[in-house]
């Protein structure tokens, strides 16, 4: 995986996995501030619930699937662990990336098994999450042995994101439902893949002029670089949630005024549910 | 100590205590809560008591039997500190084993004293945990010096599960009866069973073929090695909870309805303990 | 910006934020303790929200015309990122002390936006505030390769003040509205100021006598004076404090008893406004 | 000070207060648990603010009486800071001493300040203490620049114990009157204490034979006599515990029954000081 693809390809989900979390710890909010006016009724307990089992099934799917993926491409080791030929571990590079994926299977499991079957404390998913997490930064961490220096540097800065993302999510187990705790997750979880993209473009340029990689103005251009990526990722989150901060507010002057009677008894009857631990 | 036998053993009493941590605690969450149906007669505050009692028993006199035992092995010190022959320190190796036992034989106790006489706070029992984990990583950290490669790196992962451990114990001070946190540390005793036996499987192999020490290769692999023995210990730990969350489930349902006036007074009494600080 | 002048300047505007701060936190818990005596009158929260608005002002403000100046001053690099001519990256420096305003700017926005719209939970200014401290804190910390041995430990140091200041931040965010915190914040603050301060002194020094910026003796007498500095920011920020107290009481004392059926209702309206989270 | 006496001196100090410390949260927590029994006639309000303003005062007249005696020995400074005749910084060490004791200073005059006049929140004196206890280990951090292996391992052990407890203080902020953080830091100041003996002995023996501070056995054994030392510590912090709740005990069972109508009053109004943030 070690090619332009290879971060081209992570960078993206981690992408889209901020952009979907932005938005929907941004509904949720909203929702919780304005239910007095009957933002209920936008984002029902029931919707988030699903929701959830959504992300859950998409998470462990896309995770096995890079699994088998990753396993039975042209040169994969297919499952084998040793190869005899050479006396040596077969492509340990892709069994590290196929651990990862495991742990982030594990998470997406816990997910939709708590919300589906009310089995466990709800701070579980977040437990997993957390040590997905840890478990990708700690290989990438004794992953960068003998390498340039510019190439260390770009992934020690990768390792940051995904720490700091590890710590939120443990932070939630003790704070949940705390917008501020899940916006910033979300930021790190977009600066790690915004990143993976700019390590992609650093390290196999698709254009002829390389980096030099033992440069050490490169290195300092870098970090600034880093900073300006967090920089972007705390404006796309901010965009984002206003916009959903101000849908939910248009909509909800649009909306008829509640009938109390109607929606009271599902409303109460869901909502005691994140009590629970 | 420094053999096949000697990674085998604590690898083997570190995995016996977390499978009895991942069954207890499961065991009194799902008592938790199922109490309104019932399952406080299950596992009643008293037998939880004598649980606890037992546990600290058991770890006090492993622990004194470990350190008898390894002083008076043929070779053992016999606690003599000094060895004149050699004008050097006598079998520093063995009192520093004896020393981790020391401190898991002070956390014994303190269980012991505290479930016992009720003299001290609850939360008493996992400072010392922590103190005793901590003890035990702080001495190995200072015991690699010289070594090979790969020798130092699975210490060093060793360290990661011990130090973890040692953390959450710590967190549980303030968060007692967090079933995650609880099973968290329950995970992190499993790993590090399970990489004791690792490490007597690397580093004394029982077959005939031996590791090289200094490839960097197996410093890889050896590293994904270890997040699999994490992987597995999540799962162990998990289908234990979701059996003890059947089985007390099931035995409620057989359970003919509870006499309200014969339990009562006992359970409520017994209540409140957790609450004294 | 690798001067005297250079580093005077942000030296001034952490030691004005300091001392600011020290009054405004100071104000705040003395009304805050003496309600009861008719104190609110002195700092209304209509006030306190004024004050706010205005400090997120003037910090955005600053924090861009800070970048302005730097592109722009004779040799500025006028938003040029690549100085073709060199083939080299232009001006780095300037550029990085550019991407430190940036975060403040940010900072500054959110703390306006939050005060004037009430779009987002008040803690996110502190969230804000700690990202800033901590984007400072990582860009200086890869800013001083290849440097003399004073020169990267007088930098060290600074590093420890913004570190603990964004930290402090942080933990502000959980315990919000902690005066201890807030003047130990302050303190950090202040200590960061005078530091810059030293560093200019250390390493420009306006007289002819110059440090040995090799002499190990230098370094530990450096140290020390660290920890003055520390020591006269502590005893700074509480004399304000004492001040602040005094002249509270004192106004309070002279006031009139307060005619209740004046103020109440302002006043409990905009209680209950840090209380949303 | 690198003497064996300049060692003692200090571990003295902190032996004593350790033991002071041990008696007085022990009190202080038996009569918190005991005082439906009549427990508060044992220590008032009154006597535990006369023990903490005692405390204060001792501590700050023992730190200027520190600085005066280290300054003005036969060699001291006498407040110079700088030697002419040498073109030297005149007497590091000393005023490094100086330094300590000086923030030491400080948090006994905070303690003395607050108990006094309470004109600030209670926790500000575990703040106070955690500075200086922080500020302690920053300055023999950089203290211990090219000595022998053996004698910055000693140094290196001591900072476990400052730093760990400078942490317990800065918990305490937050969870005050907890008996189990004010037990571990008295534990740790106790560690503390004896490991200054240990250092006087291991580099200025009194004896003829010296400790070969290069041999890497030594190291080891230090190590393990480290953690001996902790041990130690913890078992003394328990038996005074032991015995200040024994005889709290026996004490309340000879006392006659409380007259009711008596002590209620002055004891409400003092109850709620603590409550007071």
């Amino acid at each position: 995986m070690g090619s332009f693809k290879g971060h081209i390809l992570p960078g993206s989900f981690f992408l889209i996995a901020g952009l979907w979390w932005a938005g929907k710890y941004s509904l949720w909010y909203a929702t919780r501030r304005n239910k007095s006016a009957g933002a209920g009724r936008l984002a029902t307990r029931a919707m988030q619930r699903r929701m959830e089992i959504l992300e859950g099934a998409v998470v462990l799917s896309f995770s096995l699937i890079g699994i088998l993926a990753e396993q039975f491409v042209a040169s994969g080791p297919r499952f084998h662990l040793f190869d005899p030929t050479q006396q040596q571990w077969a492509q340990l590079m892709i069994w590290q990336h196929s651990t990862m994926y495991l742990f982030f299977a594990l998470s997406g499991a816990t997910t939709l098994a708590i919300h589906v079957s009310n089995v466990a404390p709800l701070a579980l998913d977040r437990l997993m999450l957390a040590i997905a997490f840890f478990n990708e930064g700690f290989l990438f961490m004794y992953h960068l042995h003998g390498r340039d220096m510019l190439d260390v540097h770009v992934h020690q800065l990768l390792l940051y994101a995904v720490f700091a993302g590890a710590l939120t999510a443990l932070l939630e187990m003790f704070h949940r439902a705390n917008v501020l705790l899940e916006l910033l997750r979300t930021t790190m979880c977009l600066l790690q893949g915004s990143w993976f993209w700019q390590i992609g473009f650093v390290l196999y340029p698709p254009s002829e002029v390389k980096w030099d990689l033992k440069d050490h103005n490169n290195m300092m251009f870098i970090t600034m670089c880093y900073c300006w990526h967090l920089a972007c990722a705390i404006i796309t989150v901010s965009v984002i949630y206003c916009t959903v901060c101000c849908v939910v507010r248009t909509k909800l002057r649009r909306m008829p005024p509640m009938e109390m009677g109607l929606l009271k008894p599902r409303d109460t009857g869901g909502e005691s549910e994140d009590e629970v631990l």
